[in-house]
């Protein structure tokens, strides 16, 4: 009801604000049994984490996750086991300078949740965007992580990469290069372009937008018909990121201009001939590769001087301080992934209720 | 679970296949005493209906709404009135020729649900396509009816258009024009265009794509925090939709390719001073118009000829008969009319739920 | 929210009023491929069916069900199967004399919901008491008898008997003979007791309550730790039966006077050697018989004059005419049998959701 | 799905094991703008540790709540307000003695989930019971206790006593002396009774029941009819506690043996005459004061020896160490009052979801 939880077999709810005493989030209904590599976990919460590449804040936060409940470490083993009960994780807030936020508790900033919190709630944390921060997507982070170590088991895996930042559009797919440079692009010649671009923006206080795909594997028959078809809780999903504004699965809106002879994926005996449909048809999973981009926005948080209202309606002027992204991406990309995981492993779940064995 | 079900409080749950007896809606959690007017509904079924300008079947379904529960007229009134308790809405097919798709028994038509739907349940009622029929969306068109007369006491009212078809787009913005063409387009020049496209591609026996536009007035502060931010339940409903592929809002897709400083929308003491975010603002509305626009697949049944598989694995060619849309555009517009109603509504009413007055 | 849909995987929404067109229930979330027996569904309905033995009310109501989706005959098969899609189960009002329910437009009957439909809705539908009547649990039965066909397959089986009816209990459980009296009562001594007192109390216009007792079987680890206990959501189900005032499980009210020693149920190689527990432990079955117990009020339409007041405040008298039940007791046994199937069939398919296999 | 949420709309999640790191609630759909008295739900935490009369465990937890997230102490004020967004409640454990639990590692406790929850994980936290520990009802009355703060600002109040223990019943009910005596029991001369066989009892290692009332304000207009009866979502809150194996309302199982015109409660223009209903007709509240009672067990924990069987499903014998209750009365008294209060609140929210005001 209030938004908190995403879910339904496997159900994370998130909890906590930018400068509060820590945020977290409880996982009801991950299978038992599972042995957590808490290594891993602890890598892809590195991978979200400030101070990655010139776009970052340089915020340090460890991020640190510690699980409170949920696990227990059989005699002999050396690892914890999921035990079926709910998983409590938690990151502590370390380096939140919350003085620097003092000037915005009246101030509503442009393209930030600050004047629709106040009109929602009639009051609110203002300090670094309380839960509005995408701060709050380190506790996503940290269930995607052990989901997938979940699906893992199931052979379904989900990367994401950059195909536009600032403008900057990508020529080539390398998936193996997309370590090798902070944006996760997957063309190594424009990942430098995006990083010149991202230096000079930053030199003029402002922000840049991008584009990211992101990619999965996954059994033909997940998805449900009808309201929750897969497209439909991806969306959902991927929406709930803060800065995304627009999503699109396989051919997307280029579909709009195609011809049904165009868009059609033939089926061959060895296989869909094309994937226009970006894996799903009719809602479900049909064991063809999930592609899907969101749209990424620029960081409304600019160090350029706008026009805006404070609280008791007048206009004042406003030059965001605090330590701010140039964008979004890279640190964006974990959390769709994350979201993409938590969304198969939902509904692999969902579709494991409905085909109980005789 | 299944997904048949949309809404959390504002409940609505469809059934119903193509070819069957019936389709219909349950809807549960409908606000007492609303006086409905039954006509209004069946003038929304009527948008919905085959035989709307060139672009769709011939099919002839009346579409006549039942409702069987959930309402009673008080003494000395005209009009039912809602009771609190759910209402039962059922729609008779009437013109269903099952016989037509009897050669499809066991062949996956491409860009269909055929191949998915006999790979998650291992049985499917083929004819019209059963479940994943277009058909089914009669029945939200039905529910969404109902709850854009709920809506009306709020003043909120949603309308959508097509701003691009078979490859042709809109020019120009005049929304008066919208009921003068087949296409509910505002560029009456456009529109024009579109019609002769559609014509000509259906000669051809191929089917087209397009994009939908919907915008609807909202108070400020609907929409949750976090996982059920306003776009991303908006996202859910438009991509349940199923012959769309992409969904975005405001800006969108664009906003990748713009500065913080160029996306921003300043806030004046008269209000915004533009409307990049398509009026959400972490993911809670912020008054101003919501704006958002979905991509539409052109149909998959093509009376072209095409290779596929059938049940047993075997290549096979098929060229669909049965009588379909040139493109969902225009019959999807009352469509995705109403999951943007469905979804507002359910968000005014868990506003309210969190809202209790002291 | 509303609280007309039961069951979390296998999900039951009902709807309906008492004398409206019809009553009806959709099932969602049912597993494909379960070929049904009509048959025995419509048996189901007989045995919840007015006019059986001394207790029932008059009204004759075939309560055929009709089936409206959700299933497929397979080519070859002579009886339908389940397709995974919403199952919408429909029963026509025949013979409904709203007529006789006139004089209660404004009246709020005692121990009936008038008085709190009125306060909660602003609106109600009087006749034959609306969504209040007894005669929505038809829905419940024949979603339950769909249930129950699932069930089998699993080896699962729930029945239920009256062990006390207008004061009289019963003294030995002979559960072969309980078809063999019109109260499902083991003890055939106690039910010629329990006839004769019915016609006495109808004599006077009074009613009688009873209790029921439902058994089933049931294998290990249904049940979800901390609120979704298995005796918690059995409860609930049964709980919701309208004239259910009480429920207990295994020794349960009797638990109260007993010690810890006493109460226990010792563990041997060979199983549990006792069963106060009722077959849960800790929320999860054990895999011991299910058993619990419901306190069945009097039907409170008695026809004594009774003093009430009317909706404009002003004390009145009534005697309640129309044709009513003197007890729940027997028709209300197969809604709680149906109770009991929905909430295990729904644990047996969450089970299944936390159980994927790998 | 996994069961650890209760409630729609002011959902409270728990999460946590007895002799883990810490235990804790994540409340999600709190009003906004609540200010919390913290000494207040510290008070209420205190009414539940152990150590209270003689029927309690020596185990010596502090129990102070922590508040992580949810709150903000708006400039000026003195205490912090909810703002709407998820409130994190930890309790870390800090008496826990795991060693004493090492015997039971392959041993199932008659009585106890042991040898449930392993049927149904294949994996359990062994020490101090894990998750099906008591101590997890810690984390409800946390939740219980915010939900006690916004129930007020509604006038309504719950409150429980003892009125059985030991086989001992109450003869009088005099609320005001419930505090006079650890076991909250309303007659004086009972609760020094019970004192008296408590000891008697505890000699012998041995353990009891008892039966509590309940007993709370309400407005009219709770509850949604058919399947989440007020009754019925009280019953599940109720019977989600461990050592509860029954619940009844208002006149409860005596009513099975009344006549209609007994148990109907007459409605006079003063309001009702009696309260056989328990406050509930319908399944919705009436205005008058709700009144249900619960059967609590005897404590399964008992110094005597007992056979079972261990994992290898050999015979062993068992005599239950540890610190114990024995009775799960009087501790069990604020979690019953936590659960109906919880129940409470989110029926009073989801009114209000349905009632928005136009």
């Amino acid at each position: 009801m209030a938004g908190n939880t995403f879910g339904q077999v496997f159900r994370v709810t998130t909890w906590g604000e930018s400068h509060g005493t820590a945020i977290g989030a409880v996982i009801d209904g991950c299978p038992s049994g599972i042995a957590l590599d808490l290594e891993k976990i602890q890598r892809e919460m590195a991978r979200r984490r400030p101070g990655q590449g010139g776009a970052s804040s340089p915020r340090k936060e460890p991020d640190t996750i510690e699980i409170l409940s949920g696990v227990f470490t059989p005699e002999g083993e050396g690892a914890p086991r999921t035990t079926g009960t709910p998983i409590s994780l938690v990151i502590f807030n370390k380096d939140a300078h919350s003085k620097s936020y003092d000037n915005l508790r009246d101030v509503f900033r442009p393209g930030h949740g600050d004047f629709t919190y106040q009109a929602k709630y009639g009051i609110r944390d203002h300090r670094g965007g309380g839960r509005a921060s995408a701060r709050e997507t380190a506790a996503r982070v940290a269930a995607g992580a052990v989901a997938a170590q979940v699906l893992a088991q199931h052979g379904i895996e989900v990367v994401a990469c950059t195909i536009a930042l600032g403008g900057i559009r990508i020529a080539r797919r390398d998936m193996a290069t997309i370590h090798d440079n902070p944006y996760c692009c997957p063309d190594p010649e424009a990942a430098q372009r995006m990083e010149q671009r991202v230096r000079e923006v930053r030199g003029r206080g402002d922000t840049v937008g991008g584009i990211v795909e992101i990619r999965g594997s996954c059994p033909p028959g997940l998805g449900e018909p009808v309201f929750d078809k897969l497209e439909a809780d991806l969306a959902h999903g991927l929406m709930s990121i803060g800065a995304v504004k627009g999503v699109e699965f396989g051919a997307g809106f280029a579909a709009a201009d195609l011809l049904g002879s165009e868009n059609n994926d033939s089926i061959c005996t060895s296989g869909f001939a094309s994937n226009n449909a970006g894996g799903v048809l009719a809602g479900i999973s049909s064991g063809q590769e999930l592609v899907m981009r969101v749209a990424v926005k620029p960081i409304p948080s600019i160090a350029i001087e706008q026009t805006t209202i404070n609280r008791a309606g007048e206009a004042v002027t406003i030059k965001v301080g605090g330590r701010h992204d140039i964008s979004a991406i890279p640190r964006i990309i974990p959390v769709c992934e994350a979201m993409v995981r938590l969304t198969l492993l939902d509904h692999l779940l969902r579709q494991s209720a409905q085909a109980v064995e005789k």
